[in-house]
């Protein structure tokens, strides 16, 4: 018999008063949970090419799977709290959600870092490798539970370029004195190759890179860059970049909201944000390449690859700074550890997988 | 008002009758649709690591999105369906949908081929981005209905390892004349460099490989292939594989069943199905790193890199089995354009990014 037409007969059949048969017989979720409006505050843009527009899908497409009874009404920056106040925000119950890269909230703890990218960390696979099935996402909760929150991956840029510099940058020594924008431990990593490193949210980077007060600035990748159009500033831009290889976008949610959630709804929840996961990265992807094409043809970009000596510092360097936050507390040690741990057998993995079938199909391309 | 209060006090204040009250008020996919009971069929043994495990994460998640309203069943291969029977099975309507890697159906349509993996084709991210932002899944659709069918990617197995050989392959000579067990385009690319192959499901490749049937086999890598004990015929394990360099899994409907969904219920399959994309992709990564020394340390297990003359003979093979493919009919044509096309973009993309990224990593590690 049908669910529906079971329904009916038992009403029918008891004469039960409705909200008598509504606890007994209907189907539980939809009585026992409330139609609610969750508001979900963002550190990007109004929808900036896949991070805005990533944040919009997570927040449609929870509303559009429940039909709107988790109806998720997305803030951009600024529009109820400045980008940078939206950790603030949701750990206090001002927003229920946030779509944002953890490692900006590196000051609140460094450990965050790590579930954005890392210097010479991992790459977008095997962030998720790492996170999914690697013990990442239980080390996560206990961080994010330390702020009232629950944290859950919802996106990844791919891997980043290097960045735009208003000059050439042929050796380490180039590097010296440089004012940089670069957020969480990449900027660290720049300290400690003599060049200063500033976090600006996203739209601050222009005018900042246009007035000279910085010489120079990672952003994402070339679908973004020419979005901002940091070519009108300098032509100068490098790869491969070492401060974010793969940086994971989150949806983190206010704790005591995601707990009044039911199991199912939960299950729902994650199964948005891991799908966003794959749809982001392959939108940055599929556009990168013919973003990187304009960029270069019809901008008159040039491309740089990052010499040996700078590239090699730069990882030195990483691997310090990477280190140096397992002193901050117990937490940050164990995260340190379960990190270091898993890279060791993912990038031998990925050497021998990726890295070695790409470089084999480049070299056949070429022969 | 809260959504119960306010049901509470409809129905108190207009006496309405049981069913009335349920068609008008109560929130409508609880009851405008009913409690189903849905048939998984897949080509995967039973919780095989990966393939039946990720099968299973699908139907368990949209079950526990839906709390049961959709409640999944997996049949493993041969439970109810033999595997190679799940595609008839799910377009006649005997099963509702199947797990499954779409190239086994390339006797249908050779465009199969290109949802699953192409020889020299796309790595699990640059398949991603062409399915889901480069045109692939709208032509995919239009495959798939001519077989009353609708697709989805839900898993990935990451690039696959080249295979195991019952004796060394040094040159392109000792390749001719083996017969190798390789399903989809990669098998064509085989005969054109003289060997054989054939295609097998999982269950039968190890009884094949024993008995001398077969000299050669590919499966997925080191997490699945430790499963399956190849290691206890032959020790000689090559690398990189050319002919799956990322393969897609597909959670595919039959198009009646997929199209009596309401579109909230399209949306939450959707995202369970890109959710599981992230989820297995991450979940081989995480597993083959740690296979991989168990294969080398403790059982023997000689790894080799297929050389130069190997790798680019099958390139040039490659090439001429996917562009032959378009001239099958209109559709495979413009799947080739598509791809190729695609192609093109995103490889460029890949050589600068997660290509430039891994290799300069991995030369920094060595310096």
């Amino acid at each position: 018999m049908k669910r529906r037409e079971f329904l009916k007969g038992a009403a029918v059949a008891s004469g039960a008063a409705v909200t008598g048969v509504a606890a007994s017989s209907f189907p539980k979720p939809a009585i026992s949970q409330d139609m609610r409006e969750l508001k979900m505050v963002t550190t990007w843009p109004k929808n900036f090419p896949g991070l805005g527009t990533g944040a919009q899908r997570v927040a449609d497409r929870i509303t559009a799977a429940t039909d709107g009874r988790l109806t998720v009404k997305l803030f951009a920056a600024g529009e109820l709290v400045p980008a940078f106040e939206s950790f603030d925000a949701v750990s206090s119950g001002t927003a229920d959600c946030l779509h944002a890269a953890a490692y900006y909230w590196q000051g609140k703890h460094p450990a965050f870092n790590f579930f954005t990218a890392v210097p010479l960390g991992f790459t977008p696979n095997e962030l998720n490798a790492w996170v999914y099935h690697g013990g990442g996402q239980e080390l996560w909760d206990e961080l994010a539970a330390d702020f009232n929150l629950k944290g859950l991956l919802a996106g990844n840029t791919g891997s980043q370029m290097g960045g735009w510099f208003n000059k050439e940058i042929n050796s380490l020594e180039d590097m010296k004195g440089l004012t940089m924008r670069m957020p969480g431990l990449g900027g660290e990593v720049l300290r400690r190759i003599g060049a200063s490193a500033v976090a600006l949210p996203g739209g601050e980077i222009f005018p900042a890179l246009q007035s000279g007060a910085i010489d120079a600035t990672e952003w994402v990748g070339p679908w973004n860059d020419l979005a901002f159009g940091f070519y009108k500033i300098t032509k100068h831009y490098y790869y491969p970049g070492f401060h974010e290889p793969g940086s994971g976008l989150e949806c983190t949610w206010n704790l005591d909201v995601w707990n009044s959630f039911s199991d199912s709804d939960k299950e729902l929840i994650k199964a948005c944000c891991a799908g966003e996961d794959s749809y982001t990265l392959a939108e940055f992807n599929a556009r990168n390449g013919g973003s990187l094409t304009t960029l270069l043809d019809e901008h008159g970009v040039q491309l740089h690859k990052f010499s040996d000596d700078i590239f090699n510092a730069i990882a030195k360097s990483a691997d310090e700074v990477v280190n140096e936050v397992a002193s901050h507390d117990d937490l940050a040690k164990r995260v340190v550890e379960s990190y270091t741990s898993f890279r060791k057998d993912v990038t031998g993995w990925t050497a021998l997988s990726d890295q070695a079938y790409t470089e084999a199909r480049t070299k056949a391309a070429a022969s």
